[in-house]
C-alpha cells in the first residue's frame, strides 16, 4: 500500500468531519477509548440505516430468489470446531524478547516486501499459513528487526485464535467456552435445511443476513477499516455443483454494481482475484473488490465460492442430512455455495471517502461537500425557517414531509441561512427547503440542491411527489 | 404467573407456527440447540425488521427532540464500573448440598409466596439484594426444598455476575477483562456529550439506540421472552431536574400508545409501577407495559426515570464535565433521564401471541390466522398466478409492486390457491393478489384480505396507489 502524504490528510479530514458532524466517535472516549472501538452518531446510525436498507431492498427484496435470516451471535460452540475455525483461525504472532512487544510475523514478511519491492518469500510461502519455522528463518535472513526496539530477537511465531471466548451459563459443567461468532456465514449454513424446508426455495436461491461478528485482531486501525467487533453483510447463495463458476461470476458482477449505483466512483473500485496460494483452503475461487481508499487500494468485500464444504463439515459434525433433493430431477446433492460478503462499516467508510469533497465556491471561500447518494444521505431534506417567526409555517412543511414520505427531514434554526446550508453540505443534506416571508403569502418555498447549489422555487403542495421521486431507490 | 393449561398450550402453537412458517428457529439446532437461543427465520426478520422500523419511526424519525447512535457492545470497562455493573449486577445463587443443583435464591422466595399466597418475606427483604443470611434463614425456616431433589440442604446464596466476560487484545497486559454490554443504555450516556454538542440539540431532548445486549441468566425461558443475547430498543430523554416526573408520564403513556397503535389488544395490556422496595437505587419512579401472555401477566417493557445517577457516575470515574449549559437561561446543571426501554424479541413474542387467531371458516374447517398490523406482517403483499401458465403476466404485478412500493412482496406459484391462501394466513399476510386468465384480458386481478377474507376486483394500475395507502404508518 502507499502511504502518500496528501493521502493520508484526507483521512485526518474524514476522521475530523465525522467527528464534527456526528457520524463517527471513538468508542467509550470519555474513558480514553478501547483499541480502535468506534461508536455512530446521530448521522452515522441513519448512514448505516440507509446502507442496510440499501443492501436488503436490492440483495433480497426485489429478488425471488433470496430470503432472509437473524441468526444469534452465540452458537452452540461445536459450530465452531465443524467450520475449522477452533482448530484454524489464528495469526501467526511471535514476540521480540527484547522489548517483549507482539508482532504479527507475515505481516512483517509483507512490510520487508514493500519496502524492499521484492517478491521474495519465505520456504513453503501461504502467508499466515507459513509454517513457523520457515517464517522465522526468512526474518532471520532478511535481518528483520523489531519495528518497536529495532533489535533481531525473536521467538518461534504461534498460532494465536482470533476468536473471543466466553462462558456462558453458571451452573457446573454448563459454564463451558462459547465464542463471539467470527462471521455471520454459520449462522446460514446451520440453518440451511430449516429455512429451505420452510421458505419452499429450490435451488438456486440464497439467504441473506446482516449481524455483528468479533475477531480479536491484532492490528485494528486506518479508523473504521478494520475493527474487532464489525457488523456483515453477507449471503450464502446455493447452487447446483458444476454451475458455481457461472454464480460466481454473477454475483461479482452485483457485488460491483451495487456500489457503482451508490454513486461510488468507478475509477476507484476494481475486482482482483485471489492467487491460488492465496485462496482458503474450502474455496475454488474468490475475488475481492478493493477500493482506493486514502491509505492505497485495499479490500471492500469478498465474493468467495466456497464449494460444499460448510455443508459437508456441518453434516458430518451433526450427523444431520443436509442435503438437498431436486424434486423436478429426482436428485439429491449438497449444494455449492457463492458467498458475497460486504462489511457494514467499511462500505460506510467507502461512501464517506468518496463523497467527500471541497470545492471553491468563489475565491478565497471553499466549502466541504458530502455527495452522498440520495439513498444513502443521513437526512433527506433540512426545512429551514429563514427568521425564527416563521417557525410555525416551516413546522407544518416538517411535519407534511416526514408523515408523507416517513424519511429523515432535519428542523434547523440555528444561525444565518448561508451558515445553515453549508452545514448540511458538510452532513451530505441533498436538499434544503427554505421558508420565508413570501412563503406566507404564497405557498411556495426555495429548494436549493447542494451539489450545484442551485435554488428553485416550489409550491408547498408539489413537495411530497417532487421527493418521492427524489428518494426513489 | 397462573399457569392454565389452555394458555400453556397456546404457547405451543406460538412456537410451532413460529417454527413451520419460519418465523423463528431454536438457535444451532442441528447441534442440539445452546441453551434457549432462537434463530429467526424468514418470516422472522421480517418481521424484527418491521417492528424496529416502526420504532424508529414513532421514537425518532418523526421527533424534532431526539436523535439516534450505534455505539458498539464492547466498551471500556470502566464504563462497568462507573455503571455499577461490575460491583451489583448480579443474582444470588445457592447450591444444593445434595443434588449440587444451583437455584436463584430470591425466586424460590418468590415461588413459596405465590404457592402459598402468603405476602410474608425475609428479614431486610429487597428481591434480589436481600442480605444472604436473612434469605437462607427464611428458606430454612419455610422449608423451601430443592426443586430437583426435594431436599432442604442449601449453601449462603452467593452473589453471581450476570455480564459476559471476555479478552481483548493479545499483548502482554492489554488482554484485560471486557464485557459484553448488558445493557444499550451506557453506550448513550458516555457519548452523551458528543451527540449534545454535535447535533446541537438542546434539554429536553432523547437520544434513541437499538441493540443487542446479553446477560447471562440462570433462567431464561419462554421461548424469546426471556434469553440470553436480546436486542434493545433504548431511550435516554435528557430533561431538566424538576420536570422529570411530567416526562416520566409523558412516556408512559407514549409506549404504551405505540403498542396500541400497532393492535395489541389494549385489554391485554397494562402499566405497573414499581413498589418503592422494587425500586433500582438510581430510580426515583420506574412503571413496567405488562403484557398479559399465554403464561400469564409479565414485564414487556420498563419505563425507569434515573435521575442524574448515570451522567453523575461517568462524570465521576471520567473526570469529564458532562453538565449541560442552558444558554438561554445561563444555567449548568446535569441533566435527569427518562429510559423507556422496549426489547425487541420481546416485542415481537407480544405481536404473534395477540394475532395469533383460529377461525371456524366453516363447520370442521378451522383457519388459523395471523392479524398481524399491516406495519409489522412479514410480507405485505403475496402474488400468486392461478395457473403455472399465468407466471409471466403475475411476474409482471410483482416486479411492479415491489419496484414502486419498496416492499416485500411474495411470488408464489405451490399448491391449491386454497392451500396457498391458508398458507398466507398463517404468515400473516395481509393481502393476496390472484392474477387469473380474465386478467390477461381486462388488466385486473383480485385482492384478497387477510382478515375479512373479502375479496374485490381491481385494475393492475390502481393497486400501486391502493396498497401505498394501506401500508402507511
Amino acid at each position: 500500500m502507499s502511504k502518500k502524504k496528501k493521502e493520508v490528510t484526507l483521512m485526518d479530514k474524514i476522521v475530523s468531519l465525522s467527528k464534527r458532524r456526528g457520524f463517527v466517535y471513538p468508542g467509550s472516549e470519555i474513558y480514553g477509548g478501547l483499541a480502535n472501538s468506534w461508536d455512530f452518531g446521530p448521522l452515522g446510525v441513519e448512514l448505516l440505516n440507509n446502507l442496510k436498507a440499501a443492501w436488503w431492498k436490492k440483495f433480497v427484496t426485489e429478488r425471488t430468489d433470496m430470503v432472509g435470516v437473524d441468526a444469534a451471535i452465540l452458537m452452540n460452540p461445536e459450530t465452531w470446531v465443524a467450520s475449522g475455525h477452533v482448530g484454524s483461525f489464528s495469526d501467526p504472532l511471535m514476540d521480540c524478547k527484547k522489548c517483549k512487544s507482539r508482532e504479527r510475523a507475515d505481516k512483517l514478511v509483507e512490510g520487508w516486501q514493500f519496502d524492499n519491492e521484492s517478491e521474495e518469500t519465505p520456504a513453503n510461502w501461504a502467508a499466515e499459513k507459513t509454517p513457523p519455522q520457515d517464517m522465522l528463518d526468512f526474518i532471520n535472513e532478511k535481518n528483520i528487526t523489531c519495528p518497536q526496539c529495532g533489535k533481531l530477537d525473536w521467538t518461534l511465531p504461534k498460532a494465536f485464535n482470533l476468536m473471543f471466548k466466553t462462558q456462558q451459563g453458571v451452573v457446573e459443567g454448563e459454564g463451558k467456552d462459547i465464542y463471539l461468532r467470527p462471521e455471520t456465514a454459520q449462522g446460514i449454513f446451520v440453518n440451511f435445511k430449516n429455512v429451505q424446508t420452510t421458505s419452499r426455495k429450490k435451488v438456486p436461491f440464497g439467504i441473506a443476513q446482516i449481524g455483528k461478528a468479533f475477531r480479536n485482531e491484532i492490528t485494528p486501525g486506518n479508523f473504521v477499516f478494520r475493527t474487532r467487533e464489525f457488523e456483515q453483510m453477507e449471503i450464502e447463495y446455493f447452487c447446483k455443483p458444476g454451475t458455481d463458476k457461472e454464480h460466481h461470476e454473477y454475483w461479482k458482477n452485483f457485488v460491483m454494481d451495487w456500489y457503482k449505483g451508490l454513486n461510488v466512483t468507478p475509477e476507484n473500485l476494481r475486482l482482483r482475484d485471489h492467487d491460488p496460494d492465496e485462496l482458503s483452503h474450502y474455496s475454488n475461487g474468490t475475488a475481492d473488490v478493493e477500493y482506493l481508499y486514502p491509505f492505497g487500494w485495499g479490500e471492500l468485500s469478498g465474493i468467495a465460492s466456497r464449494t460444499d464444504f460448510d455443508l459437508k463439515q456441518h453434516m458430518e459434525h451433526s450427523s444431520k442430512d443436509l442435503q438437498y433433493f431436486d424434486e423436478a430431477n429426482k436428485e439429491k446433492y449438497i449444494p455449492f455455495v457463492i458467498e458475497p460478503s460486504l462489511g457494514v462499516q467499511r462500505s460506510a467508510l467507502v461512501f464517506l471517502c468518496d463523497a467527500y469533497d471541497e470545492e471553491e465556491v468563489k475565491e478565497g471561500d471553499t466549502r466541504v461537500v458530502l455527495r452522498l447518494h440520495n439513498q444513502l444521505a443521513p437526512i433527506k431534506v433540512a426545512v429551514l425557517p429563514l427568521s425564527k417567526k416563521l417557525s410555525e409555517g416551516a413546522e407544518k412543511v416538517f411535519t407534511l414531509l416526514v408523515r408523507e414520505l416517513g424519511l429523515k427531514i432535519d428542523f434547523d434554526v440555528q444561525g444565518s441561512i448561508g451558515k445553515r446550508y453549508r452545514r448540511h453540505d458538510e452532513a451530505g443534506t441533498p436538499y434544503c427547503v427554505t421558508f420565508d416571508f413570501d412563503s406566507l403569502e404564497d405557498d411556495t418555498v426555495t429548494i436549493r440542491e447542494r451539489d450545484t447549489m442551485d435554488q428553485q422555487r416550489m409550491k408547498i403542495d408539489e413537495l411530497v411527489a417532487y421527493f418521492r421521486e427524489q428518494f426513489k431507490y
